[in-house]
């Protein structure tokens, strides 16, 4: 059995051996065949990719994604928001990943809230009462602080901040995307340039040098305008902003035990203490829908 | 005697007869040389394009942009933020173009302040006293609200508004690139399909439909998920706060009457009164820098 997970940016993909993140960015030209090639058998199938802007619809993105899949993997199911597996372009498609998550999860560890910072967002799911969790919408989970739009490495850092200390003086930022989530997250010493695995916004190579550079042009700046340290502080109130996001998200749910997981997870255990999923054996939380889904399957059959 | 400004998005050409405004993104591949063929004789310029990310740094970028103009144009000079005209890559060209502007305005409407609405930005310039004014760069106008960096067109919806009330109901936004200015503009009426000059950022047409479906993707949904009157109220929002960050500013500098200029000068013109340069004899107001330049140049000298 293999495991799934169709992003908008990555595709993740869990067998009985192997965790594969691969960059494939659906608005570009959608390669997901070309992804998935060499893998074969029984295969269920998690997606959010639906919501990326070369469909015209959520519908379209379903269909495409459904398609593109049943191609190379013909025996491939889709779990969806309704906790079940499909094997036709259903509505319920969109956005299952996080639930697939929490479906796996929920047994193991039923007191705990799942905190899994990804790429370009974070999936905060309380895992009791699980009854109430399906059939929850993006739009839905956006309201309810269960998704939280923000990232450790593509979220522009104007999205986040519209203004930032410097050296004592409040400084707007420009709301052009000169800087994203990873160049805060190198500087701070939170990933490697080898973690940096998106394209930067400049197009450029991923070091501290030029990451500074694009924290402090985000203020329109050359570094030596406003010092290592004005961009480090940049990186910081980026950082801040984040954390702050998801206290607030967190405290609607209570006092539970956060399960980090995510490529953040060691980030967000060192934060909010709890239990990182990435040290538990058997687990693979930085592509945990793909890991989940295909636990899921198992556990219940297709 | 020639006009020119050229900004990281738009080139602008003020001829004796004409006035020229090409979509010409600098961070694409910087083909100025290609935006100015067919242009002869002396030239002044000004320019923002060095802030593009293309280059390592703003004198790279100053250096680039020299070089392209004098090699088309060997007889240009270029206004520097010291007030004068130069002739060599200074430190001093870097986003001289809103001074230009002032330099032109100071003299016509001494007791006026400059609200030039672009595509991405706004600058906000007292006229007088003038003399304050020279010496000051990017990061010191943000800092003093002289430089407000939001647009008619290319600013990210998401940059402004972390979260729009739908239905009553508080609704945060994806911080991914879903929605643009020019999306929100559209939709309350503001420019036509026409004047969407700007690639939208799901490369599709630009349409009122398509309008509403992006700005509706920047909470996660379709737009039958939140309904026309939901797309709308998120263009609503967006435009509110830019009125909120333009009110702001205005309000640091006191009561003056404001002049309106850039492609927004209309919209500026009905929502805080004053003058639409637009509407007067002889200026050009939506490409004023460069109108302004020429101005300055004819009157000075070079």
């Amino acid at each position: 059995m293999i495991g799934i997970d169709i992003g908008g940016a990555n595709t993740k993909i869990v067998t009985d051996d192997e965790v594969i993140i691969r960059y494939c960015p659906l608005w570009k030209e959608a390669p997901i065949g070309e992804m998935l090639s060499g893998i074969e058998g029984e295969a269920a199938v998690v997606m959010s990719g639906e919501l990326a802007d070369c469909f015209y619809s959520k519908a379209e993105g379903i269909r495409f994604i459904v398609d593109a899949v049943l191609d190379v993997l013909p025996d491939a199911r889709f779990y969806g928001t309704d906790g079940r597996f499909h094997t036709e372009p259903v509505p319920q498609l969109a956005a299952a990943n996080w639930l697939a998550s929490a479906d796996f999860l929920k047994d193991h560890y039923p007191d705990g809230i799942l905190l899994d910072f990804g790429s370009t967002t974070a999936d905060i799911v309380p895992l009791s009462p699980f009854r109430e969790l399906p059939g929850r919408t993006d739009l839905s989970r956006l309201r309810a602080g269960m998704l939280v739009y923000c990232g450790m490495l593509r979220t522009p850092v104007a999205s986040l901040l519209q203004a930032v200390t410097i050296a004592g003086e409040e400084t707007p930022l420009s709301t052009e995307y000169f800087a994203q989530a990873a160049d805060a997250h190198l500087v701070l010493g939170h990933i490697t340039p080898r973690e940096y695995t998106v394209p930067a916004p400049d197009g450029k190579e991923a070091t501290r040098e030029l990451s500074l550079a694009r924290l402090a042009r985000s203020v329109c700046a050359d570094t030596d305008e406003i010092g290592e340290q004005g961009a480090v502080a940049i990186a910081e109130a980026f950082w801040e902003a984040e954390k702050t996001l998801f206290r607030k998200s967190l405290e609607r749910f209570g006092s539970k035990p956060v399960l980090a997981a995510g490529i953040g997870a060691e980030l967000i255990h060192q934060t909010f203490g709890g239990i990182n999923l990435n040290q538990e054996p058997g687990s693979s939380a930085e592509a945990l829908p793909a890991y989940a889904v295909r636990e899921v399957a198992i556990r219940d059959g297709f």
